[in-house]
């Protein structure tokens, strides 16, 4: 697909601004090294190639073939590439699985006629491709109209081809070289997560920007981001239907399925991949990635011309979490010699002085990076650079400032016109006009590089599968047995048939006891009058368990029962909620929260795809809004983190174990006790298979 | 100050790229219509000027002076403008109250012997003010070096002058014109409060740009904003100091001190002013305003080229809450005809179409008024109105398919250049380059447009002043009857001094009833066992109170005991938090929240300046984030929210009524039952004085 020696182009027209001639005209504008056919039967010659009537009748097999007709006449092509032993199409029309039933069919017509002759299909309703390294334009992208992209280690693959155009287009203006450009709209074959997982591994790639509406491949997908975390190459990724709307519009726009949007959440997370909110912050964490290496960013350092901004910067320094250590007293008082009425701590307030003296801006940086040991210094200088009294002076003082420290990343902040730019970014630093999005890409580079330095701790234990589940809600004595089996920590719990029994129940568990009515019919068994709490002598556990017979019997008199089940009384404690389902896309995703108003009123869960580890476990707890409450905010005891994230780990092994077998487990609530006392399940559900069930 | 009829520089400079000689050379070259004088004792001429070598032999005196010396020849020169009654004089030199304690008293001389001349200060440590009508410019902002503005509807007024200087430039690239500029620096007479009331009476003036440190005059500042809404004149701010060191940076900057930054944002809210968290954010809002009347935007259209760009809108749409409607069904089959593959519901997909077929652009944008009946439409066109071939076509249908809705907001997406951006701005379209951030501006532009229709409704009854309140700790019995008094529910309780009366209370009361140690020295009453609950016979009540005193006395042997209190065992309802605070800059401010975790981890609470009215209390509650919890989320009962609201007007006409005399009132928890059925404020807290108090 990227690395073609031949190139054919079917439906190819003479006139280059049409979309069916611009693959053409692009190919041979840029000077494409291998054969450039045109396949036209209704023409002769196509922009001064000779037309052949069809593949059949090409001199030689293209390796690869752009077919540009319309959606009726796909197929034809399809099989002719495949007669032909073409290796890979490309299929840009429209009218397929985005449209309609008929559409849909057409596509699987295709999809068969490709597979079944080894033909590999990129498309059908997309852009087509480009490898900006040998001229290779399969592609009407009218972007192009303006030029080519200068080759470089940026990767683009996306399932919006319009939205590739874009990016590229942008990319270009910001000197962000684009070297492999992918979009691969219905995916009826090559998915997004393939071609991501060729980039990881080439060595030209050094970045990758990734749009997706909804991935047909989640273990591939996840798979290529696990392997692009390894060999160190940030992913950005703009995903869209976050939104009901966003997710309307994806699926009718390339007939995506996505999953739950919180799930690519937990995926990217996990994966180290940066998700994107807008087209502009891939592109600002994009330059900083394609322009330096990703190192963890722990001391920023400030350089600004204003004060006020200084200011503003430290706020939004805040924002992203990158701390500003102040600088040492004595660097203080000598910075304080040179401009005594302004800030020097960090930020380096040089003020308008900074225009005059030039030792000021040298002495600035060189503090910061010497005596400040910062990893990053973002300079706000305003209009100063493109001013051409000062510029060159400026620019001098700030190289000279930086010497001797090559690897800190340096950001400029300034307004200004290309050439300035360019200059700057050759002497080593980047540049962004706001300095809002210049701290913003900092801080994503800076997650970029502690990813990659803990992606080598992170190794989960292998999954055995585990027994089949039937395809059914189990009742919580089930559920209790198979969770405690799988490593989740259970109250000593009896089942009873009869009022004896419970007595005798609750006499060898000891008093107090709760009893609660056991039944797959029965979710809400408080409201049916089917809890009993806080026992305390053997004839209230008998008596309690009639009444609750009785109650139970009233609100659902066809509800199949089980039993009556006693249990002690648990101590009160921090109660959790740790759960997992299994995801249309990723398969089974572990959920944790607190419980109460933490997940009811703030949706307050961490996600991640299962199984995980107790590190990841760990940092999920972490990552809670609550989270203080766990560590032990005012004045409360910590809970015992590390018992809950056994759990965590333990449920999620039981989920990723089952796989498609389970359709939904929950502990709810897991009571937490302080530090050293571990946790406890006192309630649970399970329900096997994959499709719906109606309680 | 902005309207001089002659302009005298003091400390003028031959050399036009100075500090010193660039007013000169500005209020030169911009040909200000009046006398332009220049003083220098050492030079005979400056700039073509005659130089006179002092205020005083100058022909008249002038309206205005900028005085551009050292800090220590300020003074000088500020008595020389008050024995010659000069009106305003601008003072530029740093080194003044933003250093140190010398610098502080040289500004306080400064200004009492303005004070004294009947001189008004702008400055020190300002960058000075220009009117770009008349070509007043005195100021040295080096951003002018390289042209003027071209006067227009923008003012700005800011406390950093370099931040100024900044947002001129960006704002006439922006094709966003400056009328009127004020730096205000260390604010030692003319404050942003002042210039601000100014600029919102000035017809020339559309939309103000405030930049903020801290603010001196917290009730100016405010009442200039509510009359900017009233004269319905947006107002963007940005604040700095929402992080630590953004505060300190500020503070060592043009020394000004800030009360709590949380303060501001509830000011800000409740004047219906904008709060940017960006310079870029603060200059797309103010682009929108200056050429938009601002409007609810109620029902946003979306026309795209790319159906990936379309789903992201509707994402950010979602995120700043702003409806895409549906189009209709008949609609979207005429729109269907035209483009058969792509969405039509709204987002409209032109796709790549509508670069050949412009009836398709003008269709959409014509359905989407006329039959989606929407406020504001955005157009997504990439690159397309910047490319040669299409670019002409797109525009004409664009126009023809808004024409007939001239009030219809319309904003383009679109990577152009300059000469593109002025063409479409010509034919009253708006232009962005990111969809986010043109979102996010049309968000901006309704809740101006809603706050503006919504101001009218609004005027809480006038305070009547309460009597003073003493330098201390009121005891709960105190403060519960001051607060009763004032209109919040409390209990029915008696305090009792010994056994007997605890009992005869507890009769009179009714039993169940609740003891609780009343003195103003023990503020954490159950630590101290000084509570006892549900208590159910005269009994245990006995018991209880000389349990109680036992206890109290043990814990706290030295503490002044009023008796004990005795409530009735309140219901359970859903807790919140009440109270008011005194900011140093704005007053009493009233706080409302849900109690427990979501005070104590999420810090959820919502804060406005006091008093407020029932439509601002009802606000405050609905824009919490667990609002749900109270709005009867999951089966709950809806709680009564007219009782709490007016329960929460009450404490802020209390907290009002006291003012200054008043440090802090809570009531903690303030119960409330299900709708109908009212509050009950269980404990209060009230503390009087201006000073902090050790408890």
């Amino acid at each position: 697909l990227l690395n073609p020696r031949s190139v054919a182009v079917v439906g190819a027209s003479d006139d280059p601004t049409k979309i069916s001639g611009r693959p053409l005209h692009f190919l041979l504008r840029a000077e494409f090294a291998g054969p450039i056919y045109a396949v036209n039967p209704s023409r002769e010659q196509a922009q001064g190639l000779r037309c052949y009537p069809s593949i059949a009748e090409l001199p030689r097999t293209p390796d690869l073939v752009l077919i540009a007709v319309p959606a009726q006449a796909v197929l034809d092509v399809v099989r002719d590439c495949a007669q032909s032993g073409v290796p890979v199409a490309i299929v840009t029309s429209a009218g397929f699985g985005e449209t309609d039933e008929d559409g849909r069919e057409l596509q699987r017509k295709i999809c068969a006629a490709a597979r079944h002759g080894g033909v590999r299909l990129l498309g059908p309703n997309c852009l087509g491709a480009f490898n900006a390294f040998t001229g290779m334009y399969a592609t009407f992208s009218q972007t192009l109209m303006s030029g080519f992209p200068t080759a470089g280690p940026v990767a683009v693959v996306t399932q919006s081809g319009a939205y590739g155009s874009h990016l590229a287009f942008l990319s270009q203006r910001r000197n962000l070289n684009i070297g492999f450009w992918v979009t691969t709209g219905n995916e009826a074959d090559i998915t997004v997560a393939e071609v991501l997982e060729w980039m990881v591994d080439r060595p030209e790639v050094q970045v990758i920007l990734v749009y997706v509406e909804g991935v047909r491949d989640g273990a591939a997908f996840r798979g290529a981001l696990t392997r692009a975390r390894s060999n160190r190459k940030p992913v950005i990724v703009l995903k869209v239907g976050r939104s009901a709307d966003g997710t309307r519009m994806a699926g009718s726009h390339t007939g995506a399925l996505s999953g739950a949007d919180e799930v690519y959440d937990a995926v990217l997370r996990q994966a180290g991949a940066y998700r994107a909110g807008s087209i502009e912050e891939q592109l600002d964490v994009g330059y900083v990635c394609a322009r330096a290496t990703p190192r963890p960013v722990r001391r920023l350092g400030v350089v600004t011309v204003s004060g006020g901004v200084g200011a503003h910067i430290c706020d939004v320094a805040a924002t992203y979490g990158l701390p500003l250590p102040r600088l040492p007293r004595p660097v203080q008082r000598q910075l304080h010699q040179m401009v005594p009425y302004a800030s020097v701590a960090n930020p380096v307030d040089c003020t308008a002085a900074a225009l005059q003296d030039t030792a000021l801006t040298s002495a600035a940086f060189r503090a910061l990076l010497r005596d400040g040991a910062c990893d990053a210094v973002v300079g706000f200088f305003s209009t100063v650079p493109s001013n051409a009294v000062f510029a060159q002076r400026l620019q001098e003082a700030m190289i000279s400032g930086v010497a001797g420290y090559p690897a800190a990343l340096l950001v400029i902040c300034m307004v200004a016109g290309p050439d300035t730019i360019s200059r700057y970014e050759e002497a080593g630093a980047l540049v962004f006009e706001d300095p809002n999005r210049a701290v913003r890409a900092i801080a994503a580079l800076g997650r970029f590089g502690e990813s990659f330095e803990s992606a080598l701790d992170e190794r989960p234990e292998p999954i055995e599968p585990l027994g089949p589940l039937e395809p059914r809600a189990y009742s919580e004595v089930e559920a209790k047995t198979l969770l405690a089996a799988a490593g989740v920590p259970v109250p000593r719990e009896l089942l009873a048939h009869d009022a004896d029994e419970a007595a005798a129940a609750a006499r060898l568990i000891g008093l107090p006891v709760a009893l609660k009515i056991v039944s797959p019919d029965i979710v809400h068994k408080s409201d049916a009058g089917g809890v009993a709490l806080a026992l305390t002598d053997i004839d209230s556990v008998r008596d309690a368990h009639d009444s609750i017979l009785t109650a139970v019997h009233r609100v659902h008199p066809t509800a199949s029962v089980e039993g009556v089940l006693v249990s002690p009384m648990a101590a009160a404690g921090t109660e959790l909620i740790v759960g997992a389902k299994v995801d249309p896309t990723f398969g089974p995703v572990i959920m944790v929260g607190l419980g109460g108003v933490f997940v009811e009123t703030f949706r307050d869960v961490a996600l991640r795809p299962a199984p995980v580890d107790h590190s990841t476990a760990r940092a999920m707890l972490s990552e809670l809004a609550g989270a203080a409450v766990l560590e032990g905010a005012r004045g409360r005891e910590p809970a015992d983190l590390d018992a809950i994230a056994r759990c965590v780990v333990a449920v999620s092994r039981f989920a990723a174990g089952h796989g498609e077998n389970l359709r939904e487990v929950e502990v709810n609530p897991l009571v937490a006790y302080p530090k050293g006392q571990g946790v406890l399940a006192l309630d649970a559900m399970l329900v096997g298979g994959t499709e719906e069930i109606t309680a």
